[in-house]
């Protein structure tokens, strides 16, 4: 009965289907009924349950049957309320290409490997996404000690823990209600932890004063970002907030943007000075904006993502000038603070510069910032801790601010915990500093070697061109694609460069993702990509990139 | 310096300190500038760092000073980009009464209590928020076990963690990325975590088949109720999208659709009838929206909060039948499921329910479920882990929707994994079972006897009124205010159930929430109260409220 089903369904169902449940699906939009019969049975999914069970748990809608086929059991066709025409028209608005079709056919493939199906690969590297662990790097020792020491306090009396790592843990417990992790915290987050983030950033600034009560604790980086963007946003037609981000940018801001119908402002970075801003881009793009919107806010990426260029003192400064004279609110994503390679480079926060420039821009330019701890050395994605520093912020809407965040309870305390540790790590003297040191020296310098070698390797292929990657995780090379690809992409209704990705990953198992994606200028591709798998592995992806790349140009041109 | 900056404050200012920084501020409106001074000597907040410099780092604008005092260091006065006049409409007319005012002052109360001012209570009893740990409620060891193995898998090695909890967290390492809970999981949710909620589910409904696919996991609750509403809206004026909730309410509800600009419509719960729902009211409240708005949904919240109320699998039928009927997409917020205290009351899950009616329903109807980590005997707030169940959704919305949540990433992972602990718990035969029954079953005795012991007491109050609380966490009792007591609130600007919880909080140290923050008749009263504290405390507390209550009557008739 399920296959004579399966035979109804149209492609577009097959299509629809696949989207939404991967898992279900084995076979692509090129495998059809069959595909889905072998994943129906063969799929992890439903081991659970007996095949038929699920299948009938699948709504004769749902298994996207032609109506008139919906009439077994005496069920009668019936629309539904909600439908892609009758949704949120915001949300049908937002992409996000960091985990778009090309994440989803990686996940597709690592499926039909699983299931012996050959493939010209025998693993999916996916290098699509800046995700340490998945890549095999490891955490921080003291840290994951001290969160189970939290999660499991019992453990508090086991002698093989450190003590620095218990008396973290102790003051963490000490400042949760009932000494549980599992207690909601303040919205805004663990006091304690609040102090540890406002010592951090004037450690960090030189001595700059940071006041606990400016931090707000968050759920990731993005949680914070878009909370800031959802206080900014106002106005109809013409009066419409508009929100300055750099192109190429990280698609977290075009997706927020466009759920909160905001109006995106693009500027573009400088790929010939190696993705440097500048402000001539920033006025031209202002100007132009303010033709058809009301521009409030300027987002800088620094070290930037998916461009890897850190920002120079002057540049910053020279920012916040610009900004202070347009009245823009500023908004710093220094989420990679920590991932600075190149020589010759340093981060400096947004906060510290606009301190040094004096009360005049200290005491009224307003400013978030942001940071997490999914990234630099530690790579906790999975934990979503993060913070957000407010500065200059009207006493009403910091109330309103307060108000808005208390909706949703608290972030996860296990992530508060974490960041608490980033920035309060073992102290010199400290039994676990030594091992602490050795643990994040030997990530950051894997890090900046795999940098290097990232960008030597792609400038050896013709064709393709990269910057160096000063910072960040990521390489953003340009790559030419020949007017015949252009035009099949173009054909079958694909970006180029997606064309280029998807091809790619068919035939090496590498997930890139897309430039477009990110943003470029008109006529350009790229493609972005991690720089974190082991150096071992990602000598082997480079070489079969520049392989695939050097056949695609023969082949197409 | 400070302090005759402090005296140039105005009232008004001193209130926006005062609600955007409890931390700095410990004397609330009343105190003025000299409890300002002592706060920001005192405060915790500022230890770390010397008070003039943490003084210096409060901007002038954010110390509330009179602009004209902002010209000091040649600063000259500007205004700033983002206003309470220029902010998001929508956020402004948000609303989230149980992390109000009134835990805010509770918050300034405990610190004042530290700081060793005399007050007529010893403590703060935090009766406002289902929050069990902070309550004391002990986390269930199994859980914590595995928790910390997955955190630290060294102590994989360790002999003294049962075989059980080795397994368990096995099995979620293999399924997390690099085996660390640091990495991304898929945005849905981890594949092996949503397997194991939809056996759990399929247990629970007494095999009602359960597939993988419809399972999102969430960061609590909130987040997938947020995500649903948010799918849901669209349309202007008379097309605006409509949303049933119950009042009471939980505000989650209410504020989020305030901040989404949908319509809310009020369905009435029946007080005389232990706040049961009536159908005949449902329809009246649709009727009537319709005039005015495109209703759409229907929110249930069951068991009740703040009501305790359990509903019949009669009453869930007839509200399927009516969703069914007036083509509304069904709502289901079940995340006290395992809180059902009264002699013959049972949990009836609306996926259940919809199933026993058959495929002229189950195939048809759009159901989306809530269930949480935070609830039922496990209490686990903090981690913030959730999933919702979602059936019968159109193809292309679903796609919608799980593009939707990856914009997000993934939920926290450490949620996760205590989510899929909550539905794979230890199974007979297994080294911790017996023990994780002990536990389960003492805190779910416990919260029945509290359950009685409230309703018992408060009833002997003249002038309060408690239904049984047969489910959930809270008594919701309804309270006689005197017409002098509404008099002075009202012209306090104050909701007199508002002044009713403010002056008992100020003389006896208990926080509730006033029947105001969920909504309720015009004209009639009432509290939310967590029947959470330990039984001892809870019976002080039951008395203390009593005889606030006898004076109070006494004090204004």
């Amino acid at each position: 009965m399920a296959a004579t089903r399966i035979q109804l369904m149209s492609p577009r169902n097959v299509r629809l289907l696949n989207v939404g449940r991967n898992e279900l699906l084995a076979g692509g939009g090129g495998g059809g009924g069959c595909s889905l019969v072998r994943a129906l049975t063969s799929s992890p999914a439903l081991s659970s349950s007996s095949p038929g069970r699920a299948l009938s748990s699948l709504s004769a809608a749902r298994r996207g049957l032609p109506k008139e086929k919906m009439t077994e059991n005496g069920v009668s066709p019936r629309a539904k309320v909600l439908t892609i025409d009758t949704m949120n028209p915001t949300v049908k608005k937002v992409e996000y290409a960091v985990r778009g079709p090309i994440v989803q056919r990686a996940v597709e493939l690592e499926r039909e490997l699983s299931e012996g199906i050959k493939k010209p690969f025998v693993e999916v590297i996916k290098a699509n996404i800046g995700d340490a662990h998945a890549m095999g790097q490891q955490p921080i020792t003291f840290f994951r000690q001290v969160l189970a020491l939290c999660s499991y306090p019992e453990l508090l009396k086991d002698s093989t823990f450190p003590e620095d790592a218990k008396s973290r843990a102790r003051r963490i417990l000490e400042s949760c209600g009932g000494n549980s992790m599992g207690s909601y915290s303040a919205s805004q987050g663990i006091d304690a932890v609040r102090q540890d983030v406002a010592r951090y950033i004037e450690r960090r600034d030189g001595g700059v004063p940071c006041d606990p009560d400016d931090i707000y604790l968050t759920t990731g980086a993005s949680d914070g970002i878009v909370t800031m963007l959802k206080l900014l946003v106002c106005g109809e037609g013409a009066s419409r907030t508009g929100v300055m981000i750099s192109i190429p940018q990280y698609p977290l801001y075009s997706a927020a943007l466009a759920e909160l119908d905001a109006v995106q402002i693009n500027y573009y970075l400088n790929e010939e000075k190696c993705w440097s801003l500048d402000i001539s881009e920033l006025q031209r793009a202002l100007d132009e904006a303010r033709r058809h919107c009301n521009p409030r806010a300027l987002c800088i990426i620094n070290p930037g993502n998916p461009t890897g260029q850190v920002q120079s003192r002057q540049c910053i400064e020279d920012v916040i000038r610009f900004a202070a004279k347009e009245r823009l609110f500023l908004m710093a994503d220094e989420v990679y603070q920590d991932n600075v390679y190149a020589d010759g480079c340093q981060f400096h926060s947004f906060k510290k510069v606009l301190f040094d420039m004096g009360p005049e821009y200290s005491d009224t330019v307003e400013l978030a910032s942001f940071h997490s701890t999914s990234k630099c050395y530690m790579g906790e994605c999975g934990f979503r801790g993060g913070y957000m520093e407010i500065l200059n912020m009207d006493d009403d809407v910091k109330a309103q601010l307060s108000k808005l965040v208390s909706v949703r309870l608290c972030p996860p305390v296990p992530g508060q915990a974490l960041m608490d540790l980033v920035v309060n790590p073992p102290q010199p003297g400290e039994p676990s500093h030594e091992k602490f040191i050795k643990e994040r020296t030997a990530t950051l310098s894997a890090l900046a070697e795999k940098a290097v070698l990232t960008e030597q390797v792609l400038n050896t292929v013709q064709g393709i061109r990269c910057n160096p990657v000063q910072g960040a995780m990521y390489s953003f090379p340009r790559i030419t694609i020949p007017e015949k690809a252009v035009k099949e992409a173009t054909d079958k209704g694909q970006q180029p460069d997606m064309f280029y990705c998807m091809k790619l990953l068919e035939e090496t198992g590498i997930c890139l993702v897309p430039g477009s994606g990110f943003g470029q200028k008109e006529g350009t591709y790229h493609f972005r990509m991690t720089i974190l798998p082991p150096i071992d592995k990602l000598t082997i992806l480079l070489n079969k990139v520049k392989e695939f790349h050097q056949k695609f140009l023969q082949q197409y041109s």
